[in-house]
């Protein structure tokens, strides 16, 4: 039996009662013969409570100080973990990510892991431990200063150590019972996927699916450690992302992996863009400097009789004034007629390796929306993902009629599966 | 102008207006032409909290995993108080005890100072900035864990910074406005003392003066360091601790320093002990075996006609079940009678360096207790002090007596002083 990781998230440690349910969680696989590594978030709403203080004393709350105040969540429920796993008659030991030698660059609030130097980690296990590690939080390897890994950072610190540690898994323990080939909430038959690759849960994880984040499976995959996403409630085995199916899980890929929707995003069009070479490197270069992300980009063959083209594309809602306001700035050197904003717009995504090699696939998916009577208004393909814009108030009947269209309901007999190698 | 080491209690920064103003004052500091270092303890409740919540998850709260629970407390205030000061426009970075190169040994939950090695602190303030560190914790030197202080625990940091770093003055910020000549809340007309000696103040701190601990005044004694303890609240000069007076800091001394009284103890009596040698030894090394600390020990001559003795010692109310028990264990091995324990006793203590020299303190003393009924059961002395125990219910009235007799109520015309070289 090799090593294990385990990461819970913070509303399976939310109380006292929580936290008593992980501990016997964990003392089960140390009883199974595995070395058990656990990574903790903070408790339930600490952190919001955290970030919440930090507004009323300080109007900008960011930087070095910001993460050393919300650190302090995780070293609450670890150091509970701890407590209540040794009340259980085994031995424990909590570490904070400085001490379990996760090492980050110094951008503060969302730092990057560097490196990752298990030592304590290590001997804590080597003597009988179960080593509890702080998720979300590193040290700087320049100044030394505590620093957090932004949204999901706990997942990212759980792979991590699996890879530095050379685990069997890293378990990610959470409220829902695994990936599913759509959010449950919208579309009820959605069925709990038993095993994905990499590459389809990293299409998924940008399309919106909340599960698991981008960051923490591009980890994974680089360092080929399997995920199994889990309930911590229920017990029930979840699903397993990896590089090839292992042991019982199945041989045959679906067809298609899941429907992703994403309402978060808004979409501007630049109106009348002179159709001519550096355009549009000079429109994305206003967005970068103003350090925002944008996601789909599309531009159409512009009318010969007019020489000028319109170019969309979709970003985060929450960035969408500022990249209109850099537009406005810089709208004398790059020369357009007019910005359009629209954030009453979603993201559907299908998403699939399979659809590589099988034809057709678009054809379905668009005669899925059409059916539904859903327009589609922006699209955007990649090898495994194709992806439409529409109006936001279609997207539950449009993501139903896709799901269905692609036999993933659960009451349908198969979904729609091709030969695979398990690539 | 120097360093100053600032430390601000619970009570001071319990919720974000108090950390606001606690910012504030700290600034100022700043603006006066200070180098300043502020010590702070966990927000108001939050170390309570977290033991309740350590008390749910686990039966037995200590040790390492219990260290690493509470000293999330500070690390939150900590960061708070350095947003608050940035947001006033200026430059503070917090450091955690282990940051601030606070060593100490191994003793979880009552760790003791060994070595403070304040390179960060140093470069911090080098830089400009005002420097904030986490109070009532440092990392062990053999296993570098965190470890906690104890009771107390962030006064003792902040002289221990103050003494590292060579301040000019460790100002203990606290909500009350200094040290009186006894507890305002049994004496109205007690009176703020201006300023007290390094040994009166340990001998207040021991007779149950809450305000400063013992092991805090010890340690500014050791290494001279003047201690201010003032109100975060009222801005007003409150009672200087040190060696000697400095600048307008009165040139005399009373001849009291105050009237301390204690319910916290208990009283227990070994009756018929074999007035022969070493009989007295074997009792206290029953208690020592036990790791019992005891405080008054009395001891009678014998009755000629029975050749036993009876001895009387008190101790912490909570330790007093274990020494019961330990001395029963004992007692074939001692020779006694029976024990008496008694757990509705006060002690008084009067302080004061001047009646070394003033003869008619302890009758002074003793005819205000009698002239306000109060009966005396233990006597006990030292250099500069005199303790006796007497019952629970006459404790106010006592106190306030000697207060009155020894010149020290606030509307009498002046304390009875000594001409005193500032000793």
């Amino acid at each position: 039996m090799g090593l294990v990781v385990q990461k819970y998230g913070g509303s399976s440690v939310a109380d006292a009662e929580g936290i008593k349910r992980v501990a016997k969680r964990v003392v089960e696989a140390k009883k199974n013969g595995h070395q058990v590594v656990v990574v903790v978030s903070a408790m339930g709403d600490t952190t919001d409570e955290l970030i919440d203080l930090a507004g009323e004393v300080s109007p900008v709350a960011s930087g070095r100080e910001f993460d050393m105040l919300l650190t302090a969540g995780e070293r609450i429920s670890m150091a509970l973990l701890a407590m209540a796993i040794k009340s259980l008659g085994h031995e424990a030991q909590s570490f904070t990510g400085s001490q379990a030698g996760v090492i980050t660059d110094s951008v503060h609030n969302k730092a990057r892991i560097i490196d990752v130097t298990p030592g304590r980690i290590k001997t804590a296990l080597d003597e009988g431990n179960i080593a509890i590690v702080a998720g979300f939080q590193g040290v700087s390897q320049d100044k030394k200063d505590i620093t957090t890994l932004g949204r999901g950072g706990s997942d990212t610190t759980a792979v991590a150590l699996a890879a530095a540690l050379d685990a069997e898994v890293c378990e990610i323990y959470t409220d829902v019972d695994g990936v599913f080939t759509a959010d449950p909430r919208v579309v009820k038959k959605a069925r709990k996927i038993d095993w994905i690759s990499f590459e389809d849960m990293l299409e998924l994880a940008s399309s919106g699916s909340k599960v698991l984040l981008h960051r923490c499976v591009e980890y994974a995959r680089r360092y080929n450690i399997p995920i199994h996403v889990r309930s911590s409630f229920s017990g029930l085995r979840g699903t397993w992302v990896s590089n090839e199916p292992q042991g019982d899980q199945p041989m045959e890929q679906a067809l298609i992996s899941g429907v992703a929707h994403d309402t978060s995003e808004a979409k501007i069009t630049i109106v009348g863009v002179p159709d001519k070479p550096g355009e549009a490197a000079k429109i994305f270069r206003a967005i970068a400097d103003a350090e925002l992300n944008i996601d789909m980009v599309v531009q159409n063959v512009s009318a010969a009789s007019t020489g000028l083209t319109d170019i969309s594309f979709t970003l985060p809602k929450t960035d969408g004034r500022r990249a209109i306001e850099s537009l406005e700035k810089a709208k004398g050197g790059i020369g357009f007629d007019s910005l359009r904003y629209d954030d009453q717009i979603a993201k559907i995504s299908l998403v699939g390796a399979g659809m590589k090699t099988n034809p057709g696939v678009t054809a379905t998916f668009f005669e899925a929306l059409s059916g539904s009577g859903v327009n589609i208004e922006l699209i955007s393909t990649s090898e495994i993902r194709i992806s439409v814009v529409t109006r936001k108030d279609d997207v539950n009947e449009a993501v139903r009629a896709v799901h269905t269209a692609f036999g993933l309901d659960s009451d349908s007999d198969e979904a729609v599966v091709y030969g695979g190698t398990g690539r």
